[in-house]
């Protein structure tokens, strides 16, 4: 790797410039998009004769869990998008951790299929464990957020200029509040999945609520950017 | 949220700034070509052995049903583009309001699936109940667009200069009118589940054949933007 | 319609202007790469322990039609990249006939499943079938790229400056071309199903070396954009 | 196709101007991005009354499959886009090896699924034939890789300035020395399947360190284009 012969050229060399935080961004809206539009699949017409009215009602954990997971998604993408209007330029350690947060934002259509499945024709047990791998997966995400925040705190190059330097202390909070929540779904899971399963498709809300943009939103009721 | 640190250099923070339309504008485009594409998934190949024909045929209300929405998808593009060239600004209101919208788009797939299912191998019942879960959805969606409206009507500094101010209200007449139209498909399937079926997937031509462009080019054939 | 009370602004109201021919192609990427992408969903995992291999080989017909029909959606892309730098404004007329042109693709997959299930299990007749659905649906999307041409011929003033008047004649004769290739599989796998499938999994080969991009290519080896 | 009427008024024909790389690399992105996101739906949810844990641990090796194809798609993405920033405009020799690459890319579901399903319920011999079809589909990968590369030393116009001349040496080496890997995984999993799964789903680990992106980011720990 280092006897590279052009690894001395670099200074000139335009053609090997990282990628800006724009083209990363395309990228992950687009995963994005298609993960929040591929959770419907989860849904399945009922295919028995004469059951239908009763197949759909009976399918209301998949409804729950789907309602969750796509408020989850654009939650996502929303503080996705507060972040990266903060960020100028893309090095590799933050394309390396914005594919983590990608990689867990992706899996998530599999445990809010378990989810749906577990609360539909699952055992007590079933049910905790669905909770519980949908937790998983949700402390694993808030952990990458962790990561990227983290990165950025030490790389302040990389952030565009403007941006406050003691954003990323709340940023951080807020995720471990909301690993504190998924632990605590997943903890009262044990004792009653059904609380479980509420808390943890409620928590969108509160990361939703939370959100830099929200915030901003409910502190004042015109957008900034369309003052002259 | 009110003890944020950065909260009161918000003038300045150049970083924090609210999602320009366009950003709104890609990842809707990017659902909405997602959920028109997925649509296929549900027209099932016979795999029965000398019976493709038949039941290829047999399929029928699988391919009404997915022209239905596949026109449906298609003019809720139409109608969001001519929506969003009108927009210059998207503040939290409208992202909420919007992600509303493309909630019910991207369940689009579920209902129509329900439908080519109970008209396929269902009862009466059957056909009934999956004509009314559709108008249900198709009910909701109008309901996010008057959202959309309403709220810019109360938020016109989020428009485009030069939009005219009672534009909205033609809209929220058209909304209105296709809930009526979905209310009266409903009920009518409880008489008769096929005139159901078929009201229900000719709906996107009302709205196509009213949406503000169709209009407009029906009074001008010639673009205005190729003028000099 | 008519009655809108702003139908009388229409020359000052920069809000409703027509699409950009950009937008219609960033959805129809959108789209196309979709269905490019959701081609392999047919191929099925063998389950069945101790015969993967078997199952595999058995498996063909999946993959030439795979093949086929990934091919198609390419040169679909390609030409519709050629169409569109030709033209610089998309009226509603156009949005029409795009919309069905991105339908017919949108069905691809589900002909392409259908043959590879009748290769694999079904009778003659079977196969015969389907065959006959694939040379359909690719007629259908022959008329509508003849549709595009017909309209574009119509309306010169959508087109970019520098578009030679006669390009339409020629590209309308190779979609003619096209349909006869298709009527011509679909009466030969009446005789032998086999060689309608080849033929038909074949005919991008036919698209794509007579696209205007290739020819061009073949013309001069140089792209033109890179010169000074 | 050499008699079209408009052949001889290329220099002057702005509108059939050969497709800049920009488009190309839109497009890939957006194959890349669904394929990527469409791993996720081989995981499936356990169904089985009271076995939910049971049956999620015993779908290991689907997780280890999905973590390595998504890896990999990870690294083709990063690689795709550090070679198209050297690339300022696409011709169709161009297009034709990167439409080939994205059909390798688009595969990769597949080979992950039977490597799933294999190690799940297959048979030695099975496991097997899984790992020699993934280790098949990546060196099919790698030849586009390589016909891509070798194309561009060819075609040096269409470089973008300022790219070193040996750059693509190194690249070569480095999909040959890919190769060589996976015939190595193949060639194990003769002997232990187990071996083959676990070196092919690791090898994106070796294509991500070796990336130019990875070994500029090692030599300089601060992005370029953040230099005023």
């Amino acid at each position: 790797v280092r006897t590279r012969p052009w690894s001395d050229v670099a200074s000139t060399d335009t053609g090997s410039r990282l990628p800006e935080s724009g083209r990363v961004e395309a990228f992950s809206d687009g995963v994005l998009a298609i993960v929040i539009t591929l959770l419907v699949l989860d849904l399945h017409p009922p295919e028995e004769h004469g059951k239908v009215l009763h197949d759909l009602l009976h399918q209301w954990p998949g409804y729950v869990a789907y309602l969750g997971s796509f408020a989850y998604a654009g939650v996502i993408w929303v503080n996705h998008h507060q972040l990266f209007t903060r960020i100028a330029v893309a090095d590799v350690g933050l394309l390396w951790r914005n594919l983590a947060l990608l990689l867990a934002t992706s899996m998530l259509p599999f445990p809010t299929a378990v989810l749906a499945a577990a609360f539909q024709h699952g055992s007590q047990a079933d049910k905790t464990t669905a909770v519980m791998l949908y937790c998983c997966l949700a402390t694993v995400m808030a952990c990458t957020w962790l990561a990227i925040f983290q990165y950025l705190c030490g790389h302040p190059r990389l952030l565009s200029s403007g941006t406050p330097v003691n954003f990323f202390v709340s940023e951080r909070a807020r995720s471990l509040l909301g690993i504190g929540f998924y632990v605590l779904a997943a903890v009262l899971s044990l004792w009653q999945p059904l609380v479980g399963l509420l808390l943890t498709t409620a928590m969108p809300l509160f990361y939703g609520l939370t959100s830099s943009g929200w915030s901003r939103a409910a502190a004042q009721t015109e957008p900034t950017s369309s003052r002259p």
